[in-house]
């Protein structure tokens, strides 16, 4: 039988051993099973993060790849641990909105709750930790989908519309353009809107971020090294940066800053 | 034949080229291996907390697996070179303490000084370098033990008695419950002690740190977000916890802070 | 076909999904091949800093590793994209003076700019980011030439002269030992100077830096914990450290500080 991908993503760090632990839970199932980290520097608790992270990254892994995200404040509490089918592969996660993005843009075949313990590191419940169900169910539930286990043998299958969807800052249109915020702000300090590169396809556009107006243009070098710049990002969303330099230093944006659209 | 898996921990950080250095001379040994970090963020040069680490992670890697373990102040100087067999599997490390709390938990078989270069990266001697044997020495052997070599090859067998122990604070009996210390800081700001939480089980407790007593729950969400409690943590430990939030930073905790648990 | 390792070196951190991305993106073009992170935390944009790191890596890799390299401040500008061929492996990079450390070492078989979209994430043209071909051509050039692609498919050959060279200081001889600056400076603060170890072999000799002068010896423990101590580090080049201790903070060192060595 082939195996699939795995993918993780959390917020667990990389100072303990607790990325390695659910990697070595996963190899207890399936030694030769491959896992790639997609990322686990998500800020603690941040599910908005995390969602927009896998949101951006599932496109591009092998059809059938098992994502397992854990972003967890609630675990050990009442929220539903889940698994999602959806057309491009699989997703293991606990239910909280850290996978809305990604259903919002590609749809769901089925989801279940994680309820049967077959699939858990161990079927004795009190050996499950209350506080790292990373290592004892959703790791070891993405091992047994990426080994072959039907998504519905996992648990109950519940209503795709019954998932914890995240609120958030809807992009809006204006007379000349488009209102929107700043939805997430990566390692470099690029600051990444929630208005679609696609609207802007083939136009001639300002944006105005944290009192300023920045030009839009094709790429980073289309500016002078330490000049702001606005351009579609990878990820397909507008976004602000400084040509060489960190734009959210230099022209102060914090997540959540209001931005306008200007086309011209 | 079956090779078995390897795991990494070490104090090197992932700034710098050594660890992907470390995963290439396993690789010129055995370019098949399978490799997994268990952390590289060990504080530098710090023991305890690279021992602390190892010893809540062994168990969750398959049977066998080799753990190659590099936190080695003392690298090119007259601490030895040692690799162990315990029932679980094997480790390969300098002999400072470092595998100290994992033979405490599990017995020892054996254990041997490297004392052999064939199984090093080069037999010649004046090309090991005096401060890198993560590369020269440890892992390559570590790729020879999960290539099949076995044990007692890699050099002479030494008694496990004369192994480095790390001296720990010990946790002691009081007439109303424990007292400890907080004996690792993770990620997130919890405060792990040195209490086993089987200690614990079926009791009620309280436990007071840094001028502040915190009441035992089971999981983090039993309190409201921001508020701090004390549960028993993933690797058995009783930790101090802020739901959603750091305890560190939050109850001002620092590493080996005096505790005390009350059963109430 | 034997499938040849990948190793990625880049500034992107670990913080966002593009290193997960990256790994995705091979993982669609071959399921099976096997990626080793060099590392990811370049300084961002430090062409100096990647070349470093990479010419004192590839040596321990397998004869025919792909090597994929990504600190590219001109993504998306004029800077060609390259792959080359020598002894040792392949490299896959931004022509922007990021091998020029390994061509330097090792010389060159062959070189060619990348101009086949063919073995690019998408042969069109539109879908190709400005700002990540980390993702969208560098990964799936290095996938397929791991894959077995012979290099001179990738695009048209061009002259290894006229590949970007980046500048550095010279080291230089004086009456009594030899000049040279601070080239790099490590996660330990471990300051390694772009003087060759061999130039000392058998040796004795000092070092000034930032108005210290500093004793050379073989390993860090032939100095009291806390003392600064000079010696030939695991990459061949003579740096300045502190046993147990950052050699830059307490030494004040700063990247580009003049040395000057004085044989004894």
């Amino acid at each position: 039988m082939q195996q699939s991908l795995i993918t993780l993503l959390s917020d667990f760090g990389l100072r303990d051993e607790y990325v390695g632990v659910m990697k070595g839970a996963i190899a207890q199932i399936g030694p030769s099973l491959r896992v790639i980290d997609i990322t686990h520097h998500i800020p603690p608790q941040n599910i908005a993060a995390g969602r927009f992270c896998l949101m951006n990254a599932y496109r591009y892994f092998p059809k059938g790849t098992v994502h397992v995200a854990v972003v967890d404040p609630g675990v050990g509490g009442k929220r539903r641990a889940i698994a999602v089918e959806i057309a491009e592969g699989f997703f293991v996660a606990p239910d909280n909105g850290l996978l809305s993005g990604v259903i919002n843009q590609s749809g769901i075949y089925k989801a279940v709750e994680l309820t049967n313990p077959k699939y858990w590191r161990t079927t004795v419940r009190s050996q499950i930790s209350n506080t790292f169900h990373g290592r004892d169910i959703f790791a070891p539930v993405g091992a047994h989908l990426a080994s072959g286990v039907p998504l519905k043998q996992l648990g109950e299958e519940i209503d795709p519309a019954s998932l914890i969807q995240l609120e958030l800052p809807k992009c809006s249109s204006t007379k000349n353009g488009f209102l929107g915020c700043i939805q997430y702000i990566d390692y470099f300090g690029n600051s990444v809107t929630n208005i679609p590169g696609n609207y802007l396809e083939g136009k001639s556009w300002s944006i105005s971020v944290a009192e300023k107006v920045i030009k839009g243009f094709d790429t980073y070098t289309d500016v002078m090294v330490g000049e702001a710049i606005s351009l579609v990002g990878s990820h397909g969303w507008v976004e602000i940066a400084v040509n060489s330099g960190n734009a959210q230093l230099q022209l102060q944006i914090e997540l959540g800053d209001s931005v306008e659209i200007f086309i011209e």
